[in-house]
């Protein structure tokens, strides 16, 4: 008897989730053991709430499939929700396969990031101990923040590396337009890893010869050392880009943006002021060095910028959905679709199923050697790893000069 | 005698700027009655120091001139500044032109934005005034904020406007992924004026069914009324969108982003919290309001966005260049190269010289009738005038992934 496939999307936005998802459809279309593809809308939420669309029939054609490839966001909703402890309260555990056997869903794939893993590996736990040998419960990875186990490098961080890259490129073209000392500190997303900070280094080694200082959560941040740093560059130039990651923190662990929740960081309206990181430095460098300054902090808009994908991003994050069906037919219940670099010169990829508990709740940092010694750059090891992954330019489509995705839900 | 074209930058940075350029150093070689076309850095400071280079020699080929034209920011460096009354002293008038005849300038092409075309305006009056028959000095229009007089819309509007675009689409996207009460805030640039803000409404057209609240600096600002229009539009939908002019002001004309910069607006290291206007709302929503909200300042990303182009305003940014060519090479000193729309459907525009004096010093704001009632949104004859500034996608050149620019200076 044929099954259905059951998708679904969780956690934070990516330029590439639907690329995944567009994968899974295509994939899926290629085995005589599935019938239709179903989303759940909002993530394990939505499949408790039975909120479900027939992909099949929504994308049933290359031009709807090519579309939602570069939608950006998540085109069937997310949820931030953790499923019950099975010791505690199986209660939902049995809902959800209830749920499963009423649909016919022989196939679930979950896109996420590692809360996401979590939902996989629990679910995919309580099938095999319960004998549910008929549901395959697997994993699609996705994550700007690059910091999965298990996988070489997260679907959605190539296409937010790029973005960055692109960004820095135009700052600094911006900041070399008056000849006179100036300073940009730029805030990227990671609280707990500075993968996309350290995208800026791809910017550093193009165009115009101007320093960049790049800051990482991976390494304890001094204000004193930032200073000491920034004033040694200013020496011998007249602009210096500076990238940090919005979790940077002292040797005590206290994150450099919480030192403003004071009681002074009122505004009129009597709101504490919660400064960004980036906002921080701005004001230690007007501060301590008085040179002209400004602080931007990327926000949202480095998670979402389908209008510049990474094409290799793109087609990775395809290949990882339809990988994923794979390992679903061939009833590897318990694993996430992965990738592994086999060479880096030239690039190539293999994809794989790695063990769902090595992915979940655990988190990637960039390794202490590929940070220099004076903790405010990365080494040429860093710049390999990460150069094949923004190769290729791709953009969302366009109608009438807008841009026009794939609406699902 | 063959003479030659001097061509500088003036003001903010945009991404169409260099467009510009480019159409003056293509045109320059059509001309029988000029030799090279020499490049000024940094402004018209820059010609006072005689920081002069050959661009008919650095960018001596299609391919050099291709990437100069989607190169971003001002290659040629630029300076805000200046010049002096002549009635009061004429020094450095006379210092000008004396280098103008030493290079055998025999024409001056100035791009900028209003401060700009007053020094066009005080050069060719400068010139006329003396006799000095000799030195064409025309204006080339540039600025994102489109308020220049005596011009359709201005070079680099249609490539910022493009941008907010995509923005707007891609923040709608991320905003629709979770199934819960949420607003974001998107403050955009423009003091005087509300031209890169109505951009937003392109966006609101497109896409998912999202009500977009829209404030410009032409009407004044109520935070009173804000918050009604936000409860408002709360009570239908899960998901509002708010652009906002940075200047926006109440009656009295106080911006409403220096309403934080008191005593109490304070950070640990004591200085003033200098908030924008999208922050302020920020906070007032979630004091008066309590739903989920989030705000972006665009900052500077806005103005140089070279990673998505409006084709249209590259190709009428480098046609406005080439025309000032001629229009110097017809010896009409003291115009400014401009564009009158003559159609919109299809959309038609036709290139002209206009008096200089109209465009220096003045500002040109969105129409009254151009706002909807309530003072919030825009209406259609603003989206008409709008939608064929975007058209067309066009990018900076790759390389290796990562933008690729001319670089001169």
């Amino acid at each position: 008897m044929k099954r259905n496939v059951l998708v679904a999307q969780s956690g934070g936005p990516t330029a590439a989730i639907n690329a995944t998802l567009t994968g899974v459809i295509r994939e899926a279309g290629k085995h005589e053991e599935i019938d239709q593809v179903i989303g759940a809308c909002y993530g394990i939420q939505g499949v408790l709430q039975e909120k479900f669309i027939n992909l099949s029939e929504l994308v049933d054609t290359d031009e709807k499939l090519d579309k939602l490839r570069v939608t950006p966001a998540a085109a069937l909703g997310s949820c931030r929700f953790k499923l019950k402890d099975i010791a505690e309260d199986d209660s939902q555990y049995r809902q959800i396969i209830d749920i499963f056997h009423r649909y016919n869903i022989g196939y679930f794939v979950y896109i996420g990031g590692n809360d996401s893993m979590d939902t996989v590996a629990k679910l995919s736990e309580y099938c095999r101990e319960n004998g549910i040998d008929d549901i395959q419960v697997v994993g699609g990875p996705k994550t700007i923040d690059n910091d999965l186990m298990g996988i070489d490098h997260c679907p959605g961080f190539g296409s937010a590396a790029k973005y960055i890259t692109a960004v820095f490129a135009e700052l600094e073209q911006e900041m070399c337009v008056y000849d006179t000392k100036s300073v940009i500190v730029v805030e990227m997303m990671g609280r707990h890893a500075g993968w996309l900070t350290s995208a800026a280094a791809l910017a550093d080694i193009a165009n115009v010869d101007v320093p960049y200082l790049i800051y990482l959560e991976e390494r304890p941040f001094s204000i004193d050392r930032f200073v000491r740093d920034l004033k040694e560059k200013l020496k011998d130039n007249d602009v210096v880009m500076i990238a940090v990651s919005e979790g940077v923190h002292d040797e005590n662990g206290t994150f450099i943006c919480e030192s403003v929740s004071s009681s002074k960081g009122l505004d009129v309206f009597g709101h504490a002021q919660l400064s960004g990181t980036g906002k921080i430095l701005e004001n230690v460098i007007r501060d301590r060095i008085g040179c002209k300054v400004r602080s931007i902090e990327l926000n949202l808009l480095q998670r979402c910028a389908s209008h510049i994908l990474s094409a290799t991003d793109i087609e990775e994050s395809e290949c990882l959905g339809a990988n994923a069906v794979r390992l679903a037919v061939e009833k590897q219940s318990g694993l996430m679709s992965s990738l592994r670099r086999v060479s880096n010169d030239p690039y190539e990829v293999v994809y794989e199923g790695v063990d769902i508990r090595m992915v979940a709740n655990a988190e990637k940092k960039i390794p202490q050697e590929w940070i220099n010694e004076e903790g405010n750059g990365v080494t040429q090891e860093c710049i390999d790893y990460l150069m094949p992954l923004i190769q290729g330019e791709m953009t969302c489509h366009f109608k009438n000069g807008i841009p026009d995705y794939m609406i699902l839900k």
